[in-house]
């Protein structure tokens, strides 16, 4: 048995096709070797040089591209359950921020693995991340074995903007296309309301030296509307536009209050949208236009946002909470329909994050792959697998999980670390981190 | 060790209280003997007859009580991915009712039971369902050991109603109050617009001769508010009243679209709404009012409808979806909180199927029971493990279920019946309706 690859035989195949379609296989072997898929396709056509790879029997399960997780705030994971059910500003001002400030690289070390655990269990293979004490981020997402964008927040209305664009600019360079392109770096303005436009020059002036993608935040809530109306007479996205951030590939969160206008131009400037259905929900931001958005040609991926404000890391509620808000908000049960939240989960995730090779199970891409087991109650019974995999599969259906050709979880048990370990620290480090915001409140 | 019933001791009991919200007990023991809670407390005051009852041991977990599912087509798990993504009137009469016309009592037996089987993995220990073949469904209800209140739908527009009302009627003197009320068994008039007024009218005889309760649903869609009002010019709670449906105990499925006057009525008659806001979402009918409602003082629980419309019965998404909805058709991040929403799960869904002593952990009431594991990476950490229950928690969480003092699920294996045959049949059997369907529609 050779060790330089693997291949599975799949009762599914489902990723997606070349027409803005979702593909379904049936009875499939894919075969992979060093970080990409080599073969998919009948168990007979299979070259003979791949046959003598480690056989993965999933043919009661579904095998999936791995999830792209377009934007979240990996270490935020300590603070989930900490405050919710709170109006956004009251949230940050009296809750967050105050808790955040006594954070440590440590704590986001182990904040961060914790999410890896959380997210590969959920089937998501890259992630884009920003927040601070990213070197330490950036340690634990190498350890963790997953893809991931990583990107150190930029606010530049409190002191010390400088050095964190420095930061920044450090965590590039240590970084970006580490191991073969899994780890890459974007420069992260935060958003227009924390980022005066001479400082976003200046980071975009970084961006163009390093030939650095951008990660920021647009249009996530009306008082950020109204405040960049009464400050600079634009909106979010003509703001992104003119300040010249369009000039490097941008992936912007939220992007839930857009006129006609502002759709046009996410279009015609390619900016990524990264939608976060439950987080806009939960914090009561909005709802997002995506199906107009995906109707003028932008290209809208998924994200989680934070395990603080959404809760969770988990894609299937992700990729079904977005169709349902959809459909209820257009009065229109045929709006967002599974194939399409499938393609902004996987391929369209990929793009948004400047991964051409990743999000298909098909020959020539990485080998970020994920089996479902199908044989809970849930997933019966099997009229249509694309819908099960989005309207009804758990976290817990997944059952293996390559990235990058390498096992990272297998038989649900994560092999890249400890998560018994992750999950300790993050208890721990989270309850101290609400005992600090406590104590300096008091003091 | 004595047989005669158990004791937990629980990390957590999260339970609510009684003063509207949910009280959060740690470290302590919970014993049950017969059917009922005898004791929740310290272990230290365990009296002595109830030391030496077997002991579960859940000291890392969160007890909570069994979730009430106040609207359920059980059986409909045989159609589970067999229509999605379609407008609401499409999937009725172009694959809905063609499939159900295949349907034989056998079907609707084993789609029961898996449905069973989906509900009580999600910690859901009592439901409400309405369907056809209800005595099978009586059956498979009764082997997987969960409490039910169970009714025949009455469709009147279509030709059989009166036989059909005579199996709802058989159905009550065969089944209501079996097993010590574990089953009960309700009048289910479907909606306004299937059901002339002369027929509830006539059901409405038989459930006062009866003392039976009412099942229906009310204000589903815009089309039925329409409808109704060209047609009697009233909308459907008014219809409810007028027709003196309200004379009897009403559970009402969906109330979505209501004016102020209706929230009213829902109030001032105790009909009590069960929400279902997946199936709101999936199928385009709209955002219930919720909080109004609440705010009103109506009686509104939450239910997932049929696994066809929702895809699944996960009653943790259920209440999340139902929290993030309201908050973000509200514009406020404070609106339905966790506390709320676990309430509408339990103790005000007991109240909905008319249980005075279900829904709560405390002495007396009955035994339905669920340890979550509280291990997992998404349940860390635990600042609030309210939020944890309501927001975090998975469906593979559920570790232990009792129903009615009885072990129902135990280390996440059912105990009560074959899972494993009940999803292959529902798998075989869902098949083969769709084939029949198909194979009608082409003759």
């Amino acid at each position: 048995m050779s060790t330089a690859g693997f291949r599975i035989d799949a009762g599914w195949v489902v990723t997606p096709d070349d027409d803005g379609g979702v593909q379904v296989l049936t009875g499939v072997t894919v075969a992979v070797r060093g970080t990409r898929i080599e073969y998919v396709g009948p168990e007979a056509g299979l070259p003979e040089p791949l046959r003598s790879l480690e056989r993965v029997d999933a043919r009661d399960g579904i095998v999936i591209p791995g999830f792209v997780n377009t934007h979240n705030h990996a270490a935020m994971t300590l603070l989930r359950s900490y405050a919710d059910d709170l109006p956004l500003m009251r949230w940050l001002q009296e809750k967050i921020w105050p808790a955040e400030a006594h954070l440590t690289g440590e704590d986001v070390y182990w904040g961060t693995l914790a999410a890896c655990a959380e997210q590969i269990r959920s089937g998501i293979t890259a992630f884009a991340d920003m927040y601070f004490f990213m070197d330490d981020a950036a340690r634990a997402v190498d350890a963790s074995g997953m893809r991931a964008q990583l990107s150190r927040g930029l606010v530049a209305v409190t002191p010390g903007a400088d050095r964190a664009l420095r930061e920044g600019v450090e965590l590039f360079e240590r970084w970006h296309g580490h191991d073969d392109d899994r780890i890459t770096v974007a420069l992260a303005p935060h958003a227009p309301y924390t980022c005066p436009d001479d400082f976003v020059r200046e980071v975009l002036a970084e961006a163009r030296r390093l030939e650095a993608p951008i990660h920021t935040h647009l249009a996530e809530t009306l008082d950020e509307i109204r405040q960049l109306e009464e400050q600079r007479g634009l909106t979010p996205i003509q703001w992104a536009v003119q300040v010249g951030l369009v000039e490097r590939p941008v992936l912007a969160a939220h992007c839930v209050h857009l006129t006609a206008e502002d759709i046009g131009l996410l279009a015609e400037h390619r900016i990524a949208a990264s939608h976060n259905p439950i987080s806009n929900q939960k914090l009561a931001s909005g709802v997002a236009p995506v199906v107009q958005m995906r109707q003028r040609g932008a290209l809208v991926a998924l994200g989680t946002d934070g395990a603080c404000s959404t809760n969770h890391l988990n894609f299937f509620e992700e990729m079904r909470s977005a169709a349902w808000l959809q459909k209820v908000t257009r009065m229109d049960a045929s709006a967002l329909p599974a194939p399409e939240v499938f393609r902004m989960a996987t391929v369209d995730g990929a793009r948004a994050l400047g991964y051409p090779d990743v999000g298909r199970v098909r020959e020539g891409y990485r080998a970020d792959l994920v089996v479902l087991d199908a044989s809970a109650v849930h997933m019966a019974p099997r009229h249509d697998v694309v819908s099960l995999v989005v309207y009804s599969a758990q976290t817990a259906d997944v059952r293996d999980v390559w990235i990058h050709g390498r096992p990272v979880l297998r038989d649900r048990q994560i092999v890249t670390f400890d998560e018994r370990r992750a999950v300790e620290e993050c208890r721990r480090r989270g309850l101290r981190l609400a005992e600090r915001a406590a104590a300096a409140a008091g003091s």
